[in-house]
């Protein structure tokens, strides 16, 4: 079953609203088996939303419409609906007291245009609205089966109204069978092209399950989604395909589906009973707030030093002033001196050390933006990186930080 | 001029992302004078991508297309566009040498279908990628005179060739009239609603400016827009509008147009002549690494220390463990010792102490989930707040962080 998902209102034209609704309804539709393949956006005007849902019923089984189900003059798509399946407007009663209701629950003063949400396409099945006064609307054309429902543009009324209502009519209206599941394989380090190169025979050879790589501001993840007539059976198809795929990305994978690289860091620190603290110069604190993202990241995570002038990296982490006079604050000298004295001054297991040019000033000769040392100092002794990252500031500060997560991770799976 | 923006990907109709490009494009055009009429999303499939272009350029006279311009083979865009125009692709020498310059920049390895962006339409205008590899492109069909814009996905790439590229090409192109110019008044602390009461008037009977309210990650910014013959004219009335609306805002507006919290912050420490240090416990080194995402951050910005054990705020910080021991890690005492204690040791002219429970975990009887010391030490004396934030840990560390940069300029302003 195809499904396109109309979505109407001018304000998603002027670009004033960003659309939630269409990846809502899109996630929860593929994972119920069916395919959403057009999204259309349309302004409140007749006859362009008459043409676009013209076009979506000649492409698409099922049109879903979201917005346009208000008491304005500009809430026109139950209308329009109705005007192509060519079925007259009728007042519903049971919606009209509904919401007659609703404003007396409220102690309101209903206006007579709120009657116009009660105006239903003949023959249309009508969906309470459970968190507002729009009640949503399934019409089916006769011949075709093909089918329209019109939802409310707000994401708590169309959302609460789907789950209810769309879902459970759906189900019974389909039969749906199967299930989809999906897994995604976070990888850092290869880029796109490389990571496809790497697993191209399944990727040029797949059906069920699907491999679709996703580049996600600096990480690149796989996905891998597969149908069957169960959750085992697509679990197991999921399964076969990591099995194969996983050891041709191999350590370039550092989480499963919604692990993320802070997450991946904190589960190896915790498995290795291991603490950590980190001196932070061009990051700014950046690397440790990731950390802290994670619930529970006070059982690792000591502490740390923000050190973003030379006499915070002397004096309170231990950078001897000769250091940085001889090879400069940005060094890898002075790296490794920030990780080691970050650890002895936290007493951690690991201690961490990063500094930067994060730009767009600061450049030298020998040393542009975007020049980072990331040092690491434990157990497995002292290590440090140099990268030379590029994009704006904010660019820098993430991929430094992204790098870092990712060599501490590594660092760990090496003690 | 009617606009179709047509958003590329299988990730946005499974609902994977969530399409931004569509928004900015069409705010963008909107105050370029551009009618957005239709906006498509379609799949990474030939035939249906061709379609759906197809049908954007018989309803359009630009069609713009966002995604598909990289390296891997689900990237079609410029293959479909060449196809439906009738052009054959060729290897355009430039992109390719461009592409590895950027793959030797960074010192890595190129592979061979990184040359896949390299191929391009024939006829095209090659638009340049300044912060990725992708080049964009630009397609006229000779008889209709219609154009087909090919823009890359990943948002930061897209914004930076529209504004650097595809608004002079519109510009001249279509010999743009009346300049359209917005400002955006940034406020920090007022309710949306309670915002609108104190504009009512203005938004009611607006025109020409325009006013519209938009809710960003906390912060609420009110955009004036107008349009006259001549920028100058436009901005007179930006002016007029602004000096009737921002004394109703007062000190609720904290920057304006690209003013962030933590750059409007850093130029009253500029302002001032005074530096700053942070003791931070729940956020974990997120306001320290917001304020160094201001270039030019080191001239105020002395260093941190992210304090999230007990151990560091009283060894390194300072705070004596009997107060945390009698008053709780999370507490005014706490916090208004971290703050001291973090200006003493690093010698500047404000500390800020930030200590409360991110949660999920750590609440207490008396102490929920959200509850956050923010305290002040510096010139003006010592100042603590007290904040119940609710949301996810992301969120609360989020509101944190916006909160304290404000307290910090509202301490600011007092001296």
């Amino acid at each position: 079953m195809i499904i396109e998902l109309v979505n109407t209102g001018t304000e998603l034209l002027l670009g004033q609203i960003v659309n939630t609704n269409a990846p809502f309804l899109a996630a929860r539709l593929n994972e119920l088996g069916f395919s959403v393949l057009y999204q259309t956006t349309v302004g409140d005007n007749r006859d362009r939303m008459k043409n676009v849902l013209q076009t979506a019923l000649e492409r698409a089984n099922i049109v879903i419409t979201s917005g346009g189900l208000g008491p304005t003059q500009g809430d026109i798509t139950k209308e329009v609906t109705a005007s192509l399946l060519n079925k007259p407007m009728y007042l519903h009663e049971d919606s009209a007291t509904q919401i007659q209701r609703f404003f007396d629950e409220r102690r309101l003063c209903m206006t007579n245009n709120n009657l116009r949400q009660a105006m239903m396409p003949e023959g249309a099945q009508i969906i309470k609205n459970t968190c507002g006064t729009a009640p949503g609307v399934i019409v089916e054309e006769e011949n075709s089966g093909k089918i329209i429902i019109n939802l409310p543009g707000p994401p708590h009324e169309l959302a609460e109204m789907f789950e209810k209502s769309i879902v459970p009519y759906l189900a019974e209206r389909f039969g749906l069978q199967g299930a989809i599941v999906s897994r995604v394989l976070r990888t850092y380090g290869l880029g796109e092209s490389a990571l496809e190169e790497r697993i191209k025979q399944y990727i040029s050879n797949q059906s069920n399950p699907t491999l679709a790589l996703l580049a996600r501001s600096g990480e690149i993840h796989v996905r891998i989604t597969a149908r069957a007539a169960s959750k085992a059976e697509s679990m197991q198809l999921i399964n076969e395909l990591e099995g194969k795929i996983h050891p041709l990305l191999d350590e370039y994978v550092f989480g499963i589906d919604e692990e993320t690289m802070e997450k991946s860091v904190g589960n190896l620190l915790l498995s290795r009973k291991l603490t950590i603290a980190l001196a932070e110069s061009c990051t700014g604190g950046l690397v440790t707030s990731r950390i802290t993202d994670v619930p529970g990241s006070s059982q690792y995570l000591v502490g740390s030093i923000v050190c973003y002038s030379n006499a915070v990296k002397t004096l309170q982490v231990g950078v001897p002033a000769e250091i940085i006079a001889a090879k400069g604050a940005v060094s890898q000298e002075t790296a490794e001196c920030m990780a080691q004295g970050i650890k002895e001054k936290f007493q951690t297991g690991i201690g961490v050390g990063i500094t930067g040019i994060a730009g767009p000033d600061g450049a030298t000769a020998d040393k542009p933006v975007g020049l980072v040392y990331i040092a690491i100092d434990g157990l497995a002794g002292k290590v440090c990186y140099e990268h030379y990252f590029n994009g704006t500031r904010a660019d820098i500060k993430h991929r430094t930080a992204l790098a870092a997560l990712n060599h501490v991770r590594h660092y760990l799976l090496t003690i």
